[in-house]
């Protein structure tokens, strides 16, 4: 069954990539713009580090693509998390809510605030944190103390929940931000895969206390190695701003720095190709959602599987395309990604759940039963934007 | 005085810098090889991310310069130095001695392993730690109990023992090494400011267990940020490289790590940079040591301060260049400098120490009396190789 399966897989993948022969990629980057120019300026003019025209140009832009009103740049998606988590007020010993089905980096940030991550179950329809198990796990396994929600079980304080926006999919915010209020939490978007996604109209990253985004290599659009912080409240991003930047305090000459902070501000050069890419931002998402399309459309054909859609109300940049196993079974993917990949077609699993990695296994959890489906039937097949 | 002093700075400034009008910076990166070429090749063949040639080309040609067998690019000399200290065994609530007279992220990674700085006094004569006032210390202060060195004050562990080659002059590596060996401290080099600089003929970086480097925009060589790890240890090689690229697990599709990890890795676009400056390295230290010596020539004849010279038996980079006011005073170090910058020469004192900044003040130090006067007495002076 699943040899017959990767074979249509390989089919739709090559009709619609147009691709006969020969490997495809998952996700390159598309560099079709004034990439070369930019970065060549940094060097013409001597400025390729963390000051330059560039870094500020690229936050300006960013600022105007999102309308959040302030973005901090920095080195990459993690450095961005670990300072949205510090900036929402985590503390050493908290805990802090997200989903067990995600990417590594977000777990980590919360481990770099020596916090413990609690992992929530997503929905099927959105594939961020559920909202309604959300809800139910808050009634049964916490409680209000002095203005503070506190883990029944570990006693510990529970100061946020990180939002996630699977493979570009906006997360249902505003279910999402409403139990946020009524439990006294902060919301934190991660919205590192999303860049372009909206959410009722408005790009996500907007409706979070502070957000961050991601320019990794494999991302949408690309700085090499990069993200931001993203903050509508000014005093946030100030305190951001500061953080990344060694906590240095302005002074023609003087090296006085007042915190414990970090050196995660984004180099000019990788700040140009940014700006580059960012002029294309809108082309590179109208080609990756006309291929979404096309893939939905394919798929439709297939029995055991469905094409991943966006749910209504949201606009998805469609990152990663994904298609779902209709019965989630762990050796039919495994079998799947193991032909698909030796025949050229480049696909992968959504990630190990965070609560089976070591490091996690003993981190607080709810019922996970829907990641643990989604885990066994998520493919993610080849998405690039040149397709 | 200090305005007769001032004039007399610019004037050598100009003279040695040949530019005899408008602003000279402090350092100035010098891109006259492949830069552009190598950069642009990275756009050109979609490789702009932590993967690709000019990362393990970078990796390669650092190790050949060097002769350290390991070498492991990160995204900065900030990050280097955490892994460093996590790879000595560095543990939350130990302590890491180190200079007071340094830069702020030598002490901020100590403070992201959750341990605690413990400020040592440094030697005139090199600018590092001074190996006489540290024995002393370590005499005093501590204890050997079941073979761990305590702070008999704290009763903290005291692990390891963070040498910084100061403005690139190497730090007296032998005495240390041998106090580190007396006293089961693991020694690392934060060399951060040093490459090209050698101690009794071999490349810095060599002598301790594990090192840092670094190639932010103001150093001698750049990739706009960046920064690398060194060891001549297999197994702390292989560790580091799996700290800094997230504790992934070698696999072709699946996504599992296996402890909490850091996204370090330098990106390609940024390694391309580096691969084209560092063919170019032999010829800028070459001009910043004769540079240096036009300024030590012309220093002689001023009455009031001393240029600061490399030690014998080491070989100095002389990244930044500095003189040292004879009589340490605060108030005519500062006239200095705000007339110099007024007047466009771009000069700056030593850094804060340590111990001075809110976040630090409370940490244990000993005597730092040296540390004070050079704080009260060091002026970097312009030390482009572009002169």
């Amino acid at each position: 069954m699943a040899e017959q399966l990767a074979r249509k897989i390989e089919q739709i993948v090559r009709k619609v990539s147009g691709i006969a022969h020969g490997p495809v990629v998952l996700h390159e980057p598309f560099f079709n713009g004034n990439e070369r120019q930019y970065v060549t300026d940094c060097i013409d003019t001597n400025w390729v580090s963390t000051v330059g025209k560039y870094v500020n140009l690229f936050e300006q832009q960013i600022s105007r693509t999102t309308g959040v009103k302030h973005t901090i740049a920095t080195i990459n998606g993690t450095a961005a998390l670990h300072i949205c988590l510090q900036l929402a007020g985590v503390q050493p010993g908290d805990e802090v809510l997200m989903q067990a089905l995600t990417f590594v980096a977000s777990a980590n940030a919360i481990a770099y605030c020596n916090a413990t991550p609690h992992f929530i179950d997503v929905s099927p329809v959105s594939l961020g944190v559920c909202p309604e198990r959300l809800r139910e796990h808050l009634k049964a396994a916490t409680s209000m103390q002095n203005g503070i929600l506190l883990n029944k079980v570990t006693g510990r304080p529970i100061r946020a929940l990180m939002v996630m926006h699977t493979f570009g999919h906006p997360s249902q915010l505003d279910e999402l931000l409403s139990i946020c209020n009524e439990y006294g939490l902060k919301m934190i978007e991660d919205a590192a895969e999303a860049i372009g996604s909206e959410y009722h109209g408005r790009h996500v990253g907007n409706h979070g206390l502070i957000s961050a985004l991601s320019f990794n290599g494999n991302k949408t659009i690309t700085t090499g190695g990069g993200g931001a912080i993203l903050t509508n409240d000014d005093h946030l991003a100030q305190q951001a701003r500061h953080l990344t930047t060694t906590g240095k305090v302005t002074h023609i000459w003087e090296y006085h720095h007042d915190c414990i902070a970090y050196n995660y501000r984004l180099p000019n050069i990788n700040a140009a190709l940014g700006c580059a890419q960012l002029e294309q931002l809108g082309d590179v998402i109208m080609k990756k959602r006309v291929l979404a399309s096309r893939y939905q459309h394919e798929f439709k054909q297939v029995a055991d599987l469905s094409f991943f859609n966006e749910m209504p109300g949201v606009k998805s940049n469609y990152w990663l395309n994904a298609v779902i196993l209709k019965t989630p079974d762990m050796e039919t993917r495994n079998q799947l990604l193991n032909t698909l990949n030796a025949d050229g077609i480049m696909v992968r699993p959504i990630w190990n759940l965070m609560n089976r990695l070591p490091m996690y296994a003993a981190c607080p959890a709810a019922d996970l039963s829907i990641s643990h489906q989604l885990e066994q039937s998520v493919i993610n097949i080849p998405s690039s934007p040149s397709f």
